[in-house]
């Protein structure tokens, strides 16, 4: 009763929506992509920085290399779901911040000239819009599979460059035969909130 | 077309949703941070961590501590909103993992014995919580105002304690007059996505 989103929609994002393990062979398109993305570019970032980078990995020679990061458990779903995403925080992030940030366009340098201070915002910040993401996958009425286990050092080097650092690798799709784990307990909420 | 979700949501959580910068009197009851808690623990995250704490700051005395640890441009919106609230990433979050990730119990151990690769993950998942909170805090038509301009090490030291890393704090509260800045551009799809 709290709550202003309908109890369908509470599921589709939230109740219902899992991390999936197996997919269905249905393609996930550009257009889907995109659409997600021009939803979730909203999210709030501080100082509108939008440092998430998402690399396709779209050909099978790349899936190939990218599986071979991958931790061994997540290799067969990795190798088998319809589309899977690098998500990177760009830590040069602060070069379009004149642009991007129009109220405070000295931020650049005021606030971003050290690269641990860009590190340090670009890996909370694009956590937050991977997290918008993963949210968008699910109100494309597709399932996220994030996972972080891999060699972050070698997906980095075969994928990336040296001022963009992975944060997860996503499995996207339409969830596929027995695609769920059982449910994990959640925390209550007198263990993550107190009050002063 | 791409979406399922309804128009009228994306506009609520996303398109139309905004960082408030001014808010109506309106009390924000324990009920809603309940509800909107009851439906974003759900989200996922690695190894099922949930790192993130919020502090529920209510009393008017807590309320002047903290406001006097925000840089000054917050420091208005902070003495002013409805509710504020503290997110916070536990870097201890392991102790609970045999119970939270039944799947692999032994993780705790395994996987997470070293601080530093604790603070690695809390910060990174509980930065992606913080982002769902975001969702649920507009879940229940409420704006919320993130900001991470403030002394990190004096809220640290006045409501948490050493194994607790403040990420943000967070307006809470119905939107009041002027509540908008004019919205910040957002990077083109091409710009964020590359296909390989």
């Amino acid at each position: 009763m709290s709550l202003v989103l309908d109890p369908a929609t509470q599921d589709l994002l939230f109740r219902e929506a899992r991390t999936a393990n197996t997919f269905t062979d249905e393609p996930v398109t550009e257009e889907q992509i995109q659409a997600i993305y021009d939803l979730v570019k909203f999210g709030p970032t501080a100082y509108n920085q939008t440092p998430l980078r998402i690399v396709l990995v779209r050909s099978p020679e790349a899936r190939e290399r990218l599986v071979q990061h991958m931790s061994n458990g997540n290799k067969p779903k990795t190798s088998t779901a319809p589309l899977v995403a690098i998500f990177a925080a760009d830590n040069e992030f602060h070069e379009e911040l004149p642009e991007l940030f129009p109220a405070f366009p000295a931020a650049k340098d005021a606030i971003f000239s050290q690269r641990p201070v860009r590190e340090q915002n670009a890996g909370m910040n694009a956590a937050l819009q991977a997290a918008y993401f993963i949210v968008g996958i699910r109100a494309a009425g597709l399932a996220a599979g994030p996972m972080t286990g891999f060699d972050h050092a070698g997906v980095q080097k075969e994928f990336l460059d040296g001022d963009h650092t992975p944060l997860m690798v996503v499995n996207i799709g339409k969830p596929g035969d027995n695609a769920w784990s059982a449910r994990s307990p959640r925390r209550s909420y007198d263990e993550v909130v107190t009050t002063v």
